[in-house]
C-alpha cells in the first residue's frame, strides 16, 4: 500500500486523492479529525478491516506525515492528526457531511459510528 | 466499473467516496464543475485515459445521475453536472484547492489543465 507519491500530477485533484490514499485511509482520517483515537477505538469504528489492514493503513498515514502515533504497546497506542493532517479538516468535513446530507436521496442508509462511540462530530451537527 | 451502490454504509464518508466512484470520475467532476465540457475537451484534459476508459466513466457518471449528456454524435456530445452533481461542488472545490495549496509542501508539481484550456477555476483563484 505504501507507494511513494509521484513527483508530478496532471491535476491538483489527482494529487489530493493520492495523498488521501483510498477509501479506508480517508475514513480513518475522518474519525481522527474529531479527536485522537486509541487503536482499540479505531478497531471498533472499522469492523470491516482486519487488524493487519488497519495497522498497515495507519503506518501509511504516519509515513505520509498526516498522522502521528503515541505510545508503543498495543493497548496504549494513540493516533492523532499532525498539522499536515489537520490541513485536510475542511475537506474531510465535506466528505462526511455530503454523505450525511445526501444518503436519503440515493435511498441509502448510513450509520454514524462516531455517534455510537460518543464521538459526535460537532461541526457536522452544527451544519445540519 | 458501474457497480450498483450498496444500500447500506458504515460511515457517511464511505458512501460519499462510493458516489464519487474513484480517481478518474472525481477528476472529471472537478472539470465539469467549472462549466459543461465537450467530449473532445475532456479528452484533452485527461490524456492518461483511453477513449474507452473515458467513455465508460462518463457513462457511469450519467448512470449515477451526477452528469447529463447532450447531443448524440461524438463531436457534439456535451457533458454537464446535474443538480445532484452540483451538490458536490463545494467538496470538489476543496479537493482541487487543497491539492493546489499543498503540492509544494510535498515537493510535488501539479499542472493546471483547466488553465491551459482557458477554464480557469474562478473560485480557486479567489481563494488563493
Amino acid at each position: 500500500m505504501a507507494k511513494r507519491l509521484p513527483r508530478h500530477f496532471n491535476c491538483p485533484t489527482e494529487f489530493t486523492l493520492a495523498v488521501l490514499g483510498g477509501k479506508w485511509k480517508t475514513v480513518i482520517l475522518c474519525y481522527l479529525k474529531e479527536r485522537p483515537c486509541r487503536y482499540a477505538e479505531l478497531r471498533k469504528l472499522l469492523p470491516a478491516l482486519s487488524d493487519k489492514m488497519l495497522t498497515e493503513r495507519l503506518a501509511d498515514l504516519v509515513r505520509t506525515g498526516l498522522v502521528t502515533r503515541k505510545g508503543s504497546h498495543e493497548g496504549g497506542r494513540t493516533y492523532a492528526l499532525t498539522a499536515r493532517g489537520r490541513s485536510l479538516e475542511k475537506l474531510l468535513h465535506e466528505l462526511y457531511g455530503w454523505g450525511m446530507d445526501h444518503a436519503a436521496t440515493f435511498n441509502v442508509q448510513v450509520e454514524e459510528p462516531l455517534k455510537a462511540l460518543g464521538l459526535l462530530p460537532e461541526k457536522t451537527k452544527l451544519r445540519r
